[in-house]
């Protein structure tokens, strides 16, 4: 079964000070605002013609709401909520008019736990691709994809390839062959989720796309001359894994973003997935750098369905938490 | 219908001088030889995993010789081979076996009389993405798209969409909105293949797909130092339509690729196709620089199906050739 | 004789509208705004600490007041007004306070007929190097030189190097081996001025300094996306001579800057300059390129020393005005 | 008094391993081999006229032979002579002929111990500037500067400062406004010397000028799939002091070398020191990184006159021995 999910949409995160978030992705990394209000800030990258990829909502504390994926069809989601439900899996309509913006949306709890939505329309808004007068910061272009750490996943893993039909572009094995994270498309890239060993369900970080590597050079030197050296958490480097040449900082609610360029194509139906040996030096970073231990400790909490609580923690699977790069 | 064409995926091109395409395509511009003998070079991109994105074959004139499309499934072939014969359009099978590196492939005269090839299969070779050792030059990544001049657009436009399922980015409008020129994909950015109005059918470029814009600057000065100042046909430059960086060349034998580095996700099915006017300064080079006329009047001639001879040429439809800037 | 001259280091234009000049400059370019009343408009690069580089003043129409070099100390200015005076050529004192900023100048006509200025003192304010976060367009760094277009280039070519004690890096060569163009150097970088056979004396254009080729490139995208395509006179491309990548833009007024990077330490007496023939095709641009006839043809006009009116211009000696590419 | 020192001109390293130096040098990081023979590898940058900056020695074991400087004229190696006697400082003529390519040079102890040499002559060859087709790796163009780690750094740069007049671009400061580290020019960059506080006196690195920031991350990818993920220490990084973007590298010698790329011009006599406070967490990093401990410990001792043992090393004067960020 084929469910036409087209790519890795939107995220919908809660922060704790729209303020200070839109300082951040705003005024600092060049996100476009598409609009905003008191409880809400909706972001989107220069070529997106879609209404944002990015909402944050003003919340009590940092969490997770939802991480949607764009279909081609209404129909679609109506075969997508009897699959769900078919598997015991929890489903929740959001009916148009309910998001801003926003048709008609499914919203599940994938295997892992983890909020998924799925939606056909957004209301589109003008590109900014070529106003260059604009551009700024990170001169970020689009949403790129979800790296979400969980308990098991070569459970995630079978959900998603044999179920959803995702192809995997890249792994990474760890203690016997067990896949310890996989890299999962739709769109021809390298993905659009990513899975992690890890305590989970959470998310890791949302990819954002960038245009050039330079613009990622440049994002360093703007965030430091604007007091956000601490939000620099990792990079830049290149990632042997997926080879993009990347960033990762962490947003003023402790939320991780990755400013990501580099990539290759996936279209072809008999490209092999990579594998890489978890204590690979080259796996994580091309260059030999380690990731600091927060990289691998810290992730977003995740909400359940009606966005009442975050969804409770299990501990990975696997017992290897990070590489260990032996001499 | 959908054929489930995947993308635009290899040229096979006549050149006169093998040894005078190797020093251009891989000493210079960086091409990976995968193989060759007295009659044939294979040439692939750094990220590539199929044997080959162009083929050059030891002719007495350059010619084209065909254009190919990979498609999902050998099952595919047999269904574009009935809806080519049922619109009288003329086809050819290669068996498995008489193209090196390819399994089957159908061979066909479009809707233009251009000679276009669809196959499943491709041997697999090494990736060298990583080998960063090896790389050079533009550091050409992988094929990209076909740029071709034909007479009737709007018909190869018809065609394109209607019938083979292609998709529309941007597009250009002429005398009373006819279409002067359009850019249609099967993979989600801005092209696979694009027309445009001039005495046809002819194939105008291929293009490469870069990793970074410094790639294409690079390659300037490297193709500079190894005296192909008059390969350089036009730019650097950014185009308006496609916001690609770009810089078209002219190779040994005459036939023009362009190095290209830029474009957008299409994935999305509101994505509206931008409209450019042909006089609009930007939409060529978005700097406003004007391409010489050799390019808009020369191009590679193709062969008829049985690679016998060149097919007739007719003139364009549309009598506009090229911008005419008004100030 | 060493005069202790240090570098170019300031332009005073006039110009007919402060406020055009405000949105090319400073809101396109990124120049920074010193500050600026009715009739003046202060800027500086990014890395200078320098009160200005660039003064712009209104007038009733575009010309070039003076170009000014910094010397090293204050007795300097009164031993080259000796030496200008014993030399015949014009000299006047603008006394310290006459001018914004500047301590006591001097100014005088150099061997030409081009209004030069000395001084040794202007005011330093906080240089912006790392304020990343104000960054934008070109990201201009510093002045770097003056090019002027004289009729006369062996007799300038001999006054600068056998008087004023400047290096020469490289120069073109025409009928003869006479010298049609000249690069000379007081700081050790290729050039604090240029001189090119043409009718003159006239300003070709002031030279700023990029921190990086990717600031070039995104300076066309901001200039073309703020509607600058019209002064986006020639390139970008790499010079052979000087092997700089560089950028001509014509201003609001006319006036011809270079945005410029690129270049190579000259500091070692036993640098030899370097010949290019003026029919060598990659000696403007290493890729081949030819530049327009108005960069051949069209310069400011320079004022006379109590800045009242143009100086009168003379033919050029050397018959060829530009290159010639015999094929 | 002025010793017109111009700059610093080359280094002499032992190595142990020729084929592995150059290995590292000129097949991966793409410095020109001038020539060599059993016992020397002589390198230099592709800008460089000089014939080598770079000489490496085969010897049992690695170390610093010496660190040269280029003086204007022959006149002043004699000057420097008698300074350097008076002083009480050890020195010793090498006469024209004894080294390869070198005019006679005088070799000097400078006040912290260090291995000095200043020549005024050293064999041209042809520049590789324009030689795109040859360039590769780190595409390095120039040597740069040398820094040191000595005991007593006000020692060092009183010296310099007042008896060898070099000027002051940038320092840092620690416990009671002492000097803990400093950078010192002579060419108007930010530095041919530098001086940080520890045991000494050692090399801490040569730093090697580059075109643009993309060499540097090209070289770090090329570095990577050579096999030099060790060989990688430090970056690549934006240095809030001297504000250049960096990569620091051990040869396989374990000497450090850096890639440098950023700078400003500092040949203003008003030009006012930058004062940087060693815990300044942007400092050393512009973007927050810090230095691994091996960076602050690490360096390479350095040969008496006679080059037969190395200098015995004294414990840093200051206490503080790396910057503390304390939160």
């Amino acid at each position: 079964m084929n469910f036409n999910i087209i790519r890795a949409a939107r995220a919908v995160l809660h922060v704790t000070d729209l303020e200070a978030s839109r300082k951040f992705y705003v005024n600092t990394l060049g996100f476009v605002e598409t609009e905003s209000d008191e409880q809400h800030l909706y972001l989107r990258g220069l070529e997106e013609h879609s209404h944002h990829c990015l909402l944050l909502k003003k919340a009590e504390k940092p969490a997770v709401e939802v991480m949607g994926y764009r279909v081609y069809s209404e129909v679609e989601l109506d075969v997508l909520a009897e699959f769900f439900a078919d598997k015991g899996l929890k489903t929740k309509w959001m009916e148009a008019g309910t998001q801003k913006a926003m048709g008609r949306a499914l919203r599940v709890e994938d295997v892992s736990g983890l909020p998924l939505e799925f939606y056909a329309k957004m209301d589109t808004v003008e590109r900014m691709l070529q106003r260059y007068d604009l551009y700024k910061g990170a001169k970020v272009q689009r949403i790129d994809h979800f790296n979400c750490m969980v308990p098991d996943v070569e459970k995630a893993y079978d959900f998603y390839i044999n179920e959803l039909g995702f192809s995997c572009s890249e792994y990474t094995a760890s203690e016997g062959e067990r896949i310890w994270a996989a890299w999962l498309h739709r769109k021809p890239s390298v993905h659009d989720v990513a899975f992690m060993n890890g305590k989970g369900p959470r998310l890791h970080h949302v990819g954002f796309w960038l245009s050039d590597p330079m613009s990622l050079i440049n994002a360093c030197d703007v965030l430091a001359a604007s007091g956000y050296t601490a939000s620099l958490e990792r990079g830049p480097g290149r990632h042997g894994l997926s080879n993009a040449f990347f960033l990762y900082l962490r947003d003023p609610d402790g939320h991780r973003i990755e400013l990501y360029k580099g990539d290759y194509l996936t279209s072809d139906p008999d490209f092999k997935p990579v594998r890489w040996d978890i204590n690979d030096k080259r796996r994580q970073t091309f260059w030999g750098h380690e990731a600091p231990d927060c990289w691998f400790n810290e992730a977003s909490e995740v909400l359940n369905l009606d966005a009442e609580k975050t969804v409770d923690l299990e501990e990975a699977k696997l017992k290897q938490h990070k590489p260990t790069f032996v001499i």
